[in-house]
């Protein structure tokens, strides 16, 4: 990694508003194109049954998507993400640590591509799939 | 409506933890298979460029179209969600209110699909398109 | 729609190899960033239930709109896909017509986006919904 | 695997009317959630530029992730699709080969989950990558 990604990184790791809307979140490892959050299902982000929103495993995927890519820009951009799906397999209960690990599919000069796996920490089970396209600028 | 979904959504609306990273929300119509809330784009849902975050994006299309399949519903249920996706065409921009409004495709006994649009609420321009799919039981 | 988009419909209308698989095809309309494409569930199309293959689907959807972009872009081009999604609502049954109905979200200098209905077109009833995103060129 | 999906699977292969389509398909693998089918981009299933048609694509990834799934279901199931996703990252080029994976994610009693990679044989860099959910039934 470069040192740009390197600052970039710096940057976009708790620094966002809406990041404060996810405590306890942990960048685990960030390099080579693949990059690992940690968040703690505590109150803040669970919906009305207690689990994990699904607006925020969006986040998450979003997130974690965010620094693989930077960390695998030769400029260490983060780019504007143009599409992001998800598809959800099992709940995040309260209390337990997830984890979103990201993996790079392409970084080009124009487009970048990443797919982020959520699991629950215990026991690796797969909570969520995401993939995002982000426009990295002409 | 039947009652069973207006006291469904006023178990949605305002009740959730996740929802408190979201302050001002509104819900500004829900009936007959649309739904529209309201956010303004202050400090806790903005990224590091001070627009909307695309993970608050996803957060307004799962709620607004959860809102729209409950008033869809014959009993009311919100469902749980499968797969959900979005297309970012515009930036939301710091203090400008968007709207989401949802739509439902379908409503069946199993299977639930609904279509939001993200707009910029003072010219209507679209800032994003997402779409649910929501398992409503056995 | 300029002279450039005009030849360019011509072009992409009835000379791609794969197009060859959807006998019968027909362009309905296209003009003004919409487009509209007719193919009737014959055989070739089917799956093992004699139904719409959802492969089938996924080329009207790319097919309508790459058409709907090419008639709102000012150079009349067609782009390269980067992200495609489909939710399936309903069968497409043997031997009706089924429409998909493209209208561009958003037309740029190098992105693009555009939705597609996938329609019964006796009942107008809705069988699937799509998005497509794609890059126009640096 | 079962017998129930070993029957399924040769019901699966070869016979659907849109498969006619893609001359030369071949079925490589499938057991235990995962199946690998083959395909030459020749003319029937390029695009006007010669390249694999995005269609084309989709239908590999519904294809593989079906019989993937077939695999990994107690009963043999199929199922119905209700959510594809595409991410196209790189053309298939004319008369080269492609590999599409699929790898099961989760298969329950009502829904199944299916990742696919699509991929350049030669090399095996990514093409595409797709996403698929399947309702298995009530």
């Amino acid at each position: 990694m470069e040192e740009s990604a390197r600052k970039r990184l710096g940057e976009m790791f708790g620094k966002a508003g809406f990041e404060r809307a996810f405590p306890g979140l942990e960048l685990v490892d960030a390099a080579a194109g693949a990059a690992s959050i940690r968040l703690r299902v505590t109150t803040p982000v669970q919906n009305i049954n207690g689990a994990l929103h699904g607006g925020a495993v969006a986040f998450l995927v979003d997130h974690a998507g965010t620094l693989a890519i930077i960390t695998a820009d030769r400029d260490g951009r983060a780019g504007v993400t143009t599409d992001l799906n998800l598809t959800y397999l099992a709940p995040g209960r309260a209390d337990e640590n997830v984890l979103a690990r990201a993996r790079v599919l392409k970084v080009g000069r124009t487009l970048a591509f990443v797919s982020v796996d959520v699991v629950r920490e215990s026991d690796g089970t797969l909570l969520a799939q995401g993939r995002m396209t982000k426009f990295m600028g002409g």
